[in-house]
């Protein structure tokens, strides 16, 4: 038997929303449970780590209920604040589990001294985001910690939507086309920006935080059952949602990389620090892994409903060898191939 | 028009569950959301500030939802831990809205550097307070904020219940029995001596967090219906669910102060603090409005399922002046008459 030498410690890695902290929380948290205590009967929860857990109900149709806590740095930034953040997160995991938002609820856990009109004007942008929703705020909590022992403000939601017909990920299938809604990393590039004091060089960046309720949830619900997947790449971005899938399932992603929307601002403003775009989280578009007879109605509905910027950027194929086996791997025309893999970027409180 | 000469700041009255804290939280954020946005139809949200959300079924049945989030410091403490303590306070709220608790979701919010095995610690606890009940982990977040800006972990808590008839403590009504099911005040006289680094001069003391499924719960579903109002009396105290249940219904609550049932070593604890074990939490008890006609019944049934310290202590009156509309009073046997305030202690991070 020999000593640890160095006691492990929580680092920024286990909290990024890549493939290393999946594993992490996996092994943490996932695998202590019993496996008949992941769901509730009928249902799913933990066992499919996906954005929602849903609960059959007596009538046949579904449940699905999500939390997350927002600890983003600066509270407010160009396109949105830590309110609306909250709201718009909470929703659209919501919309990607296929279920209809109907109710939020928050919990707010303030410093001791933080400005009550500051407080003031997050909880409005937060009820704002609900207004203009029609979603109801049910109830919450409110707590303060002694000044120092927290950073200002985190705020956790809860959301609860209904769905006849839940999208769990594992469902993907060879053939799905990979679509993605909307320019990625505009969220995540943003807040680099902020935390770095590079705001006022790079002026055209913008969080693209919004609800995807008039849009995605409408398509999803028009081609009920025929999106297989659906997951809004926030922390982690494109490149740990693409990986999740292709791991859960042990099938393999095909990405062609100059089909990836991105807009050439954001994209020179990464390069230039050497950022990967594809493990940047977006705050207001989805990936959508959709059956290939319907896959250009839908993106036709997804653009003509306003996401103009959406394209089909991959498949979903059975593994052609061993190697590639859970993986994503990306072509370009020039016909380049490259392994994408889920990087930990380790830009805290983004989200 | 003149300037403001000083800002207001959030303070440690706003999350101390007290009277004060109540009405800045309605003004903050309750009276902000339009009055169709308080609830889901058919169910009860913001507008009865409960401990929790119910959303009406197509089935006629009820779930209950609720969310708290958990700051205790120390994290460990004679009794328990922010893991059970984060469970117990769910389930509880669940139990006190009339609701059978059937799922669980958590997110940790963790301070970079934090040793993996202390959170390994508090996972388990978690794990085992929901297995011992029999309660699914459904999903949850994880986050890790950077070096000094969280101090060690928050755990936000998400609850979910079914319910026949949910309890909705509107309903109380003049003539109702208030019953306390335990001892009063001993997590929150844990905590403080902690906190004060008494323990090891007061061995005596002993959080009473757990949950109250098997005893309250089990009582509340032999005597449906006659249950008027339940809650488990954390932040705030005794004094704060009797001054919100008198002043949400504008009617009188009568206290027998000598019938409160409280420990001899908790109350010369806090009795040398100066410290009013009316407005201390507790973690493991319940306070309930029951209906006069059933009231020894209940008692007697609580005392026979393991609440072996449950008392009788005060009833509901139709407010005998204006002075007492919405009030709380206690009288003791030797004629002694004074109102129970609502008291801020200003006792930081005690849930």
């Amino acid at each position: 038997m020999v000593a640890r030498l160095t006691e492990s410690k929580v680092s920024l890695t286990h909290g990024s929303g890549s493939s290393e902290a999946w594993r992490f929380i996996k092994e943490l948290i996932v695998d202590r449970v019993p496996e008949n205590l992941r769901r509730v009967e009928g249902g799913y929860g933990l066992e499919v780590m996906d954005d929602g857990a849903v609960l059959k109900l007596n009538d046949g149709s579904y449940l699905v209920v999500t939390t997350d806590s927002f600890t983003v740095n600066p509270l407010k930034f160009p396109g949105g604040d830590i309110g609306s953040l909250a709201v718009h997160g909470v929703i659209n995991d919501l919309v990607v589990m296929g279920a209809k938002p109907i109710a939020f609820m928050d919990t707010l856990v303030v410093e001791e001294g933080f400005p009550e009109s500051e407080l003031r004007e997050v909880v409005d942008s937060m009820i704002n985001s609900l207004v203009s929703e029609g979603i109801a705020l049910i109830g919450g909590d409110f707590k303060v910690m002694p000044r120092g022992s927290i950073d200002k403000l985190v705020i956790t939601g809860v959301g609860i939507g209904v769905s006849r017909r839940p999208i769990v990920d594992v469902e993907l299938k060879p053939g799905d086309k990979i679509i993605v809604t909307g320019y990625i990393a505009e969220h995540g590039a943003t807040i680099l920006a902020a935390q770095l004091g590079l705001l006022d060089k790079v002026t055209n960046l913008r969080s693209d935080t919004k609800p995807l309720t008039k849009t995605v949830f409408k398509v999803i619900e028009t081609f009920e059952g025929r999106v297989h997947a659906a997951r809004d790449p926030t922390r982690g971005g494109l490149a740990a949602t693409l990986n999740e899938w292709a791991s859960s399932t042990s099938l393999t992603i095909k990405v062609y990389r100059d089909k990836i929307p991105l807009r050439e601002e954001v994209k020179a403003f990464l390069e230039a620090l050497g950022v990967d775009p594809l493990s940047l989280a977006s705050e207001g578009i989805a990936v959508l892994a959709v059956d290939p007879e319907v896959h250009e109605e839908v993106l036709k509905e997804l653009r003509r409903v306003g996401e103009v910027n959406a394209e089909v950027i991959g498949e979903v194929i059975t593994p052609p060898n061993k190697m590639l086996v859970g993986k994503v791997v990306g072509v370009t025309e020039v016909g380049g191939k490259v392994l994408i893999e889920s990087k930990s970027i380790n830009l805290p409180r983004i989200c």
